[in-house]
């Protein structure tokens, strides 16, 4: 569980379709990169400037796309290593987080960004953890 | 095929659950009523006061939720019933709708609304029917 790496996130580039009366915008399909099975869709809103930190996931396979606004992103595994990654409308990515890596997230947008996730099980408190924002020190200011 | 009715769309309450940051939204798990089998998530835009309709889908079964606003949904069958729905931050719930029922649907927030499908397979133009938005008469204005 420990040694997986940040490195392991997958990016994938999403389709955004120009239709008449609103955009269709891709999220995930079956027979895509990163899908591994389906347990639970969910969104998470984050206000412009909140931090939702720490969380790992133990067993779950996490495929995040923003389709309202921009997020950013701060991953980190237990070597030590760091990986950031801002997503939403201007860079329509999908990312895949591997079970096993610390992440928090950033509202980059007012009032709020929507956050989906398409997650292989559903959810299950027993496996994940978390750490208070403050027990792994990021600048977040900073780096907007 | 042609003798499913509106009847059979179901109507399933989802929780929005209240986060410092920004709430989480359940959409859909796989142990949920209506849940079939995972093909494809996908978002559709909806400007404020645009239409898109009409369209049946021959074996999808459809998982609508609309997490950004709200829309105005009105479904037919060959039997000539008729059904309307309005969902969204409001009236926040789920609607499955069984393959074989036309549908049509209307933004009613500006600047548009967010609805997000979840469907048993994945996208396929050979299963999809049209028919323009005035073969079948609706007074979408009128009823809102």
């Amino acid at each position: 569980m420990g040694a997986i790496s940040v490195d392991k996130i997958l990016v994938t580039p999403l389709r955004q379709i120009a239709v008449a009366g609103g955009d269709v915008m891709h999220a995930i399909k079956s027979t895509d990169p990163g899908f591994v099975d389906f347990g639970e869709a969910y969104f998470s809103k984050i206000k412009l400037g909140a931090i939702k930190a720490w969380k790992r996931h133990l067993l779950m396979t996490l495929n995040f796309v923003v389709p309202v606004g921009a997020v950013q992103f701060v991953f980190f595994d237990v070597q030590g290593e760091q990986r950031e990654e801002v997503i939403g409308l201007d860079r329509y990515v999908r990312l895949t987080i591997p079970p096993g890596i610390w992440f928090g997230f950033r509202g980059l947008v007012a009032p709020y960004s929507l956050l989906m996730n398409v997650a292989d099980i559903p959810h299950d408190p027993a496996e994940i953890e978390h750490k208070k924002v403050d027990e792994y020190i990021f600048q977040w200011e900073h780096k907007q």
